[in-house]
């Protein structure tokens, strides 16, 4: 086959407010190769990863991420690494390019999976899907009651294990921290896994979530997610050093497999959270998962988008039956939900799995997703340089196909 | 003072090749605060980062650049390190976001410099600004004998060092690559210092990366650059364990202050070579350049693009008396040099210093640049997000005002 075109498609909800929440938005792919079809998703900024796929050249090693995908074969996983490489190479200096690229590693899974009539997780080498424990992704609430309130709410839908992240926890007291934790403790029960999830509030202050680590532990807090920003490893270190029942987790920063490795190696956390739409792809992923078994650190996927995303992001550690536990965006946007027909619920138990069905499982929605698309056009000195896809007719006069290949 | 407005310049040669030569585009900002000026360069693809500055919000800490930066106050040094952190925060999910933040970064320091009357070196805190021995950046010759008469044409100019990069450097065979390196310091003569840029031609590939040290030990090779990926700190640091006189120097891919202290750390360099158009400006640069400083690395400005980033870069480390190399775009393209009215010319001895003049102590040539722009506008649901100002005349009607604070 022929990568013949790469399309994205902008859909926004019509309000976005300053919430940590990235169901908001999403950048969604679509990768026709002889007449296949494959969908991915970019977890980034939309306008400004699809500018990267359609951006004049800067020079050799600053290329648009396009000059390495358009026309290129695609007969097998190898081919996909091999385009990879391509990407990582000629657009070495087009720092969005990682995030650009996550989109359409994905598709070409997914163009794969359904070209060989296979799952993208058989693909990979695995022979089982084995069920995870979805947790569910929540933000805290702005008091300790409404996060009381929706831890319980989480358990009460049958999850078994929840995660709070960002709202206020980090920003006031350590004390006001331990209360949130123990309203979170108290309102998921005794037996649910609980995590916290950090995002990054003490920059690299580790004295500042020291002085959190008695309550975490008291709550029984699994891992504490993203104390630091993604690059400082001698902080998560530290950290690390300091617990005694607490992990520190991590991961979901890394735009390619050498930061998830260093995050292991250097930052010493327990807990590898990859995200698929940003790490660039499936296969960096995979090679993560690999190399986080390899070390003794449990990986995770990182979603809170749609189950496009969750999918994918699920890929990479289906066959590890040993790592047990998967991020669920358990109250997202309605645009997360409405992207794709098919949905992953969590079982009897609460456990989810990568689908059986081929390539990544789900099939994507263009008629619901309509209604939330964005049309972008891009001129550059009064030409047309990029036209976003119409939805639900016929494509807009697009400089797509060939752009970047000049 | 008030951030006003933020305007960026595309410029761009009338043809880009597929040399790995910076100097081909770029990107300037133009920042005003209470009538003042200040420029500054982006490192970076123009279109992907001018978007970064306009992109509809995504979440919370997925916001435009703009957000951070229009309307803030700008009177001291401390508020550049404000808004550098407003930045990072709120642009966290945002990949491209310090390669936009760098040239506005760039801006905020000229900007001041030139409201105080004092030169960015001394709002840094440094009392003087040091000469350091330019070294000419060049490429490689196809042959070794073009890369001979390059060498020569360097020395013959006054440059007493020189350094040669990319071009078949690495692709080949390590006997090749000893010729390219016997003719490189046949050319250059016995007393110039020679330097040399792998520019990542060996992905992860150590041993790949062995094969050449003899012959770089032999031709008296003072640092190898770049022979791996920014992130492949274990790598780095493995080929320096393997060399005796030779050094490993690594950092123009550090986006933040974090990757660079990382590559010391970990990666065991002995240059480290940053960017001030990528790492996030000035601030941080000087805090990279501290850092190395304390750690007995020694610091060196990556610049292969207009005096205008020579300027910049060379500001962060002007007062280290000791630290007495720095980067030279010996052979730009036209575009490079008619950006500014003022150029950094070597001495007699060779070196070139931080301009004494206030702020940057370069202006930028608008009249010139008006040849080399290029007109961008970015149209979201039929509406004009962005505009491309006009040069030479009038600003067009342009959306930069305010946006991303809606």
């Amino acid at each position: 086959m022929r990568i013949e075109s790469v399309e994205f498609f902008y859909a926004a909800m019509p309000s976005i407010t300053l919430e940590a929440d990235g169901s908001q938005d999403a950048l969604l792919v679509r990768v026709v190769a002889d007449g296949v079809v494959g969908w991915g998703e970019c977890e980034a900024s939309p306008l400004v990863s699809l500018a990267a796929f359609v951006t004049p050249r800067s020079h050799g090693v600053c290329q648009p991420v396009s000059a390495s995908v358009l026309g290129e074969r695609l007969d097998s996983p190898a081919d996909i690494a091999r385009i990879s490489a391509l990407v990582a190479r000629n657009s070495m200096d087009l720092l969005q390019a990682p995030h650009t690229y996550s989109g359409i590693e994905m598709a070409l899974w997914d163009l794969l999976g359904h070209a060989r009539e296979e799952p993208v997780w058989r693909l990979l080498g695995y022979d089982a899907s084995y069920p995870k424990v979805a947790y569910a992704s929540l933000l805290f609430g702005d008091t300790p009651d409404e996060t009381l309130s929706r831890a319980r709410s989480a358990t009460e839908r049958g999850f078994r294990a929840v995660k709070f992240g960002w709202g206020p926890f980090g920003e006031g007291t350590p004390e006001a921290d331990a209360d949130q934790l123990q309203a979170a403790r108290e309102g998921v029960g005794r037996d649910t896994t609980l995590l916290v999830d950090a995002g990054q509030i003490w920059g690299e202050d580790v004295e500042s979530a020291a002085l959190r680590i008695p309550a975490l532990e008291d709550a029984r807090v699994t891992w504490l997610e993203e104390p630091f920003p993604a690059h400082a490893y001698a902080e998560h270190a530290a950290l690390a050093a300091r617990t005694r029942t607490l992990r520190i987790a991590g991961g979901e920063g890394a735009h390619n497999l050498h930061m998830a490795r260093n995050l292991v190696d250097y930052g010493h956390i327990g807990f590898l959270q990859i995200d698929t739409g940003r790490i660039g792809g499936i296969g960096p992923a995979k090679a993560a998962a690999d190399y986080a078994a390899g070390k003794g650190v449990t990986f995770v996927n990182h979603t809170f988008t749609s189950h496009l995303a969750l999918s994918a992001s699920l890929q990479p550690f289906a066959g590890l039956a040993d790592h047990r536990i998967s991020e669920y965006p358990a109250a997202p946007k309605a645009l997360a939900l409405d992207i794709t027909r098919d949905h992953l619920l969590p079982d009897a138990d609460g456990r989810i799995a990568a689908p059986e069905g081929p390539g990544l499982g789900v099939s994507v929605d263009l008629d619901r997703l309509g209604g939330y698309v964005r049309d972008v056009e891009i001129l550059l000195d009064g030409d047309q340089l990029y036209r976003s896809p119409q939805v639900g007719g016929v494509a807009a006069s697009s400089a797509l196909h060939g752009i970047g290949r000049a």
